[in-house]
This record gives structure tokens, sequence and C-alpha cells, in this order.
């Protein structure tokens, strides 16, 4: 692989030219990283929501031609100057926020929201100079998220790559980078439910059933599975759901079904839709006294939480996460020995598979509702 | 005192015939304790401005005529049948809340919120029989949150009594007894600001001030007291608060003034007020990836609590207080000796002092506003 670094890599990309239009695989060129930058061969991918609402870009700005992606396994194959904690060969998860390690968010024990390296949506270059490392015939492709999977190589800062066991499969452990840490973070991070308790999951997709499983890796007695989409059931079920209640099953608010289900309300509740109105339920039905509510699910720009105040005096709290709360460079290593040590099962998020040349089905699958995560194969 | 037991006494008490009208010095008669109560020889009470709303009666059903008073310090007189952890003689703060030891309130770590004894603004009768301990000639005169201090004697739960060292001086801890522990605990308890964190405290009345001192006792090095009347400043000044910001000195919301002056926000804020519109400044005052508000000020009825609920996504936490979350029996003593090592200042808490008979006077002083808390000496 040495003879790749420093030269522009020639690749296959399923590049995005047009807001909901199907991607298009297409020979791209990928520049070499600059500093503190490291090109990264992408091994497995597979789509996320934010992929397709970005793709979709209903509600934002329009930023095509893109390469989405941001879930994935992969092995750096060359650094930019400056790198010195990652080289070639290290089996990666590139992240789609960092960790620079130096601003007072890396510095505090409770956030993982970097200064320098935060997620961010808008950008499509890469923040040292501005500019994208993909072209096609010398045209910039944009990048999303500072991580672009949907390519056989791409380019990511530094600060967003876990470096991870080379032992673990990487066919796998990708879930880690995006969905499954967000839910299972949400749980085990920021909820903290203490072992027996109740908890609610609001919204069983890829998110929640982490979240789920996080409650099931806590020690929690009683799952509680909340969705308007009676499939999610049987699915649930594997994620050591033990009860669904479905809202349109119910005159009143599902707060209610649930504080009456569990005689006052729940310990935990972790909401995982981005819809106002669950994020105002999962808040109504945790017990007074205790009861801790936990927003992971984004919503729109447009919405506004509204609940009595009275709500919180009698000491229930609200709190919210992003990726979990998980540092991407010091914790995501440890969540990948957890899942080495078999502490958490991985595998039943992955219900699908295709090669990379199928990528659109993953879409297919995504905006029909069916199955959890596609594992998109890059090499056939 | 002996002599008493099983007795009826006849004592003078504060008694407040009609809404918003000066209480008057009556002769009542105090009926033994029944199971589980206790009956206190009041020497030192104060007003706080829970008595006062109650009194005015604007807003909720009137409960006339009635004893107020919940802010005190005494000793035991009789027991009932039952009271084992008391005895004649204790020195006891009456507390407007209980703690049975026994509901799952109680035997949670988190909650204060006794599910038996939990404040109950509405009654004015003991839960025991459904009827007051307190008659004027017969006729029954009801109580107030299960203290009514305003007396010489008074019935009390035996689980709404904290029994404390005999050697504090009850003239200065019987501030524990309310207003004091529901700021300091809210902060200390709830908001928990590490060492060297900036916190802002909404409100600079006792419950705030208390707040400011829990800041400074647990190592605040910035304490921000937001307040729209200027004259509190000089006041907040001896209780540590370092900075003042009067809303009304500035065109744009408190919230945007804090984030600027604290470069993005304080790490701990506590809401003092009641009013709505604070709490909301009080959360968005807060640093996103670990900010913290405590909301401690009681709302009105009708209030909504609003916020974009991306305020919650970048990891701020929202939490709310009753009694700053101490356990009446369990914490209480504990905060007595706490002032008994000289960790925690009380007597700057006590701006005036009036003799019983003077008790309107501490209505007009905190209806002016007017100092923190007026003693109010049973014994001339």
């Amino acid at each position: 692989m040495a003879t790749t670094a420093n030269q522009i890599i020639h690749c296959k990309a399923a590049v995005s030219w047009e807001a909901g239009k199907p991607l298009v695989i297409e020979e791209v060129e990928v520049a070499p990283p600059q500093a503190m930058e490291v090109r990264i061969k992408i091994l497995f991918t597979a789509l996320c929501h934010t992929d397709v609402y970005f793709w979709e870009a209903k509600g934002q700005s329009p930023l095509f031609p893109r390469i989405f992606g941001h879930e994935a396994g992969g092995i750096v194959e060359s650094v930019g100057e400056g790198v010195t904690e990652l080289k070639p060969g290290d089996h990666v998860l590139p992240i789609f926020t960092g960790e620079c390690k130096d601003c007072a968010h890396c510095k505090s024990e409770q956030s993982n929201m970097c200064e320098l390296l935060r997620i961010n949506t808008e950008r499509g270059v890469m923040i040292e100079d501005g500019k994208s490392r993909f072209s096609i015939k010398g045209k910039p492709i944009y990048h999303f998220l500072g991580t672009s999977t949907f390519s056989e190589y791409t380019v990511v800062h530094s600060g967003c790559v876990a470096k991870i066991n080379p032992s673990a499969p990487l066919d796998t452990v990708f879930v880690l980078s995006c969905g499954f840490c967000t839910g299972f973070g949400a749980t085990v991070n920021v909820a903290k439910p203490p072992k027996g308790s109740t908890v609610a999951v609001f919204g069983l997709g890829a998110v929640g059933l982490a979240a789920a499983e996080g409650a099931r890796f806590s020690g929690a007695s009683r799952i509680i599975g909340v969705d308007v989409n009676p499939n999610k059931f049987e699915q649930g079920r594997k994620f050591g759901v033990t009860e669904f209640v479905n809202p349109k099953d119910y005159d009143k608010p599902v707060q209610e079904v649930l504080v009456e289900m569990t005689n006052g309300g729940v310990d935990r509740s972790i909401e995982c839709t981005g819809n106002v109105q669950a994020m105002i339920s999962a808040f109504e039905s945790v017990h007074d006294g205790w009861g801790v509510a936990v927003l992971v699910g984004v919503p729109s720009k447009d919405d506004v939480f509204k609940t009595h105040p009275l709500n919180f005096l009698t000491e229930r709290t609200l709190k919210g996460t992003f990726y979990g709360n998980f540092k991407p460079r010091t914790d995501i290593p440890l969540v990948v020995e957890k899942y080495m040590n078999k502490e958490i099962e991985l595998e039943k998020f992955i219900t699908h598979s295709v090669p990379f040349s199928d990528i659109n089905t993953a879409f297919d699958l995504m905006l029909k509702g069916e199955g959890i995560r596609c594992l998109i194969r890059m090499e056939e």
C-alpha cells in the first residue's frame, strides 16, 4: 500500500448528484491527506437515516454533488503531516464528529461536543484548507459529515478517527460509528438506569433498539418499546424489549398509559424519534422524584418543547445527548472491547447485506422501513 | 412539662381569619398529639413567601381561619402513640414535608417526595383523623402545611420533624426548616457545581441567597446574581455573589447576556423566582456540553415552559428540586452539624427580629421586600 501514499487514488465512489435521486457509482479522484488528515480504505459501510435526510435535502440547503456515508469501518492507507497516533494499516472507524483533545469540551468529562471537530452537516469540505479531497476529472465533489464513506477511499480528519482492536470484525463493529453508540450511549452514559429499572424507549429504529440494548446491558427489568408501527414489535423482542405500547391504540396521551402501566411512571425514558410530541411524552412519562428522560432524536428546526414547569419541580430530569455522549477517540475503542468480551450484541443490528454496486438497495430498504442496518460491502 | 401531656394546652396563636388581613393573636386550644404525632413548643419562627402566598389566597381555594407558619424551631412537649424516635425535651425543626422512611420515594436515594407526608398545601387537617388539633372555644382552626408554627404550641406528624443537636442555637438554625435548605440543597444536592465553576442565581431572595451560599460552599469561582431589583445586589455581596445582572438593563434576553459574559454559558444556573420566563432564561443560559439548570421557584398553574429541543440535544440538563432534595429527618440534622462546624453561615439570613405580638411587622417587611428573614420570638 505504501506506493499510493502522496498519490491521487482513483477509485469507485457512490456519488449523489441530485437530491433524492439514486446514487451513481463513479470513478473519483481522492487527493492525499493534508495536515492532520488520514486517508482510509473503506471496507464496510451502511446507510443511516441522517444520510437519507440530507440526500432528500428537504428543509436544508442542498449541497450536491456529494458523497454521503458516515457509518463504516476501514484501514488507514496513509496519513498527512502531523498525524502521530495513526499509521497505515491501523483498523479504524471514521466518526461524524471529532475529539481534538484540546478544547474545553474535550477536557470536560461530561461533554463530547468538541469545539473544533463537532458535527457540521452544512460543511462539504475539509477544515484544513476549505477544499474537497474528492473530484471527478478535476471538478470537486462535496464531503458529508467529514466522513463520506460511500467511497472505496476517503479522507477524514485524524481527530474523527477511532483506532480499534485489529482483531475486531470490521463488518460488524462498523455499526459503532453511528447508530449503535448513539442509542446505547444515551442509555448507559446519560440515562444510567439502575439495575432492575423500568425503561421506556420511544421509537424502535436502529437507535431505539440500541437504546434498548443499553437498557438490557444495564440490567433493566422492564423495557417498554413505544412505536406507532406494530411491525417493529416482533423485532424489538430480539433486543430485549419486554412490552410494547402503540400510542395509536389509545384515546389518551401515551404518557398517561405509561404512568398507569408502571404505577407512577417509568424510571428512565429514551426518545429516539425526533418527533417533538414524542419528546414531551417521553419526559412526562418518567416517575416523579427520580425519573430521567433523555432526548436523542433530532427535532425539526421550528419545534418547541412545551411542558408544565411543575413536571420539573417534582424532581424529574430532562437531558439530551449527542452520539450517546461518547468521545470518538477515547471511548469507541473501549466499546469495541465490550463487543469482543461479548458484553454487547451487534450482529442482530445487521439484517441485510449488499455489494457496493447495489448501494441503492440500502436506500430502498430504509425508505420502506425494512430491517435495521444493511451492510454495504466495498469489496465484492 | 410532663404535666401538660395528654391535656389540651391553652396558648397564644396568630390566627389568620381572612385572606390578606392582619393576623390576630388569640388564645387557642391545642389538642394532645394523636398516633404518630408530636406536640411541639415553638420557640422561634419566621415568615416565608409561601405563608404570604396562601395568606393572600390569590389563585387557590381559600381556607380560613388558619394558623400559618412553617419555618421554626422548638422543643418536643409530648408525643402520641407509636412515636419512638422523639421524646419530650428533644430539640426539633418542624418541616413542611415529611419522610415516612417506608415508601418508594423515601427508599430512593434521589427522591425526598415522600408519598405519605409530601407537602400538601390544600389540607388543613391532620392525616391521622382528618381533624384539626387547633380550636377556639371548640371551633376548629385549620392547619397549614402540617406545621402551623405561628402558635406557642403546635401538633406535627412525627415524620415531619427533624431531631437536631440540642446545642445548636434554635434562634438561628430554624432557617433550615425551609428557605435555606431549599436554595442551598438546590445547589449542593442537585446542581452540584464542580469547584471553580460559574454559577448563575436567578432571584436574590432568601432562597436565591441560600443557593449562592451553596455555590460558595461548593467552591464556585464566579457567582452571578440575576435580579430585576438592583437593591438586592448590595445584600448579595455578603452571600458571595461576585457579579450582578439586571435583565432590565439590556435590550436582549438575559440568557444572551450571560452567554456572552461567560464565553458560552454558565456551568450551572439556579432559578429561584418562580417566573416562567426566568426559568427559560436560566435553562438557556447554561453552557452546551455540560450545563445544568435547576428550577426551584414555584410556577403559576397555567405556566408553560418552552424551549427549542435542540437546547437539550446539545447536552444541557434541566432538573427541578423540592426542598433542595433534602430528606427532612435523615439530612436536616446533618445540615445543622455543618452549621455547628462553621461550614455554612446562617446568621446573615436573619436581618430582623420581632416579638410574637408584632408578627404582622414580619408581613409588612416581606411585602415591602425588606430584609431576608425576620425572626419571630415566641417568648418575649
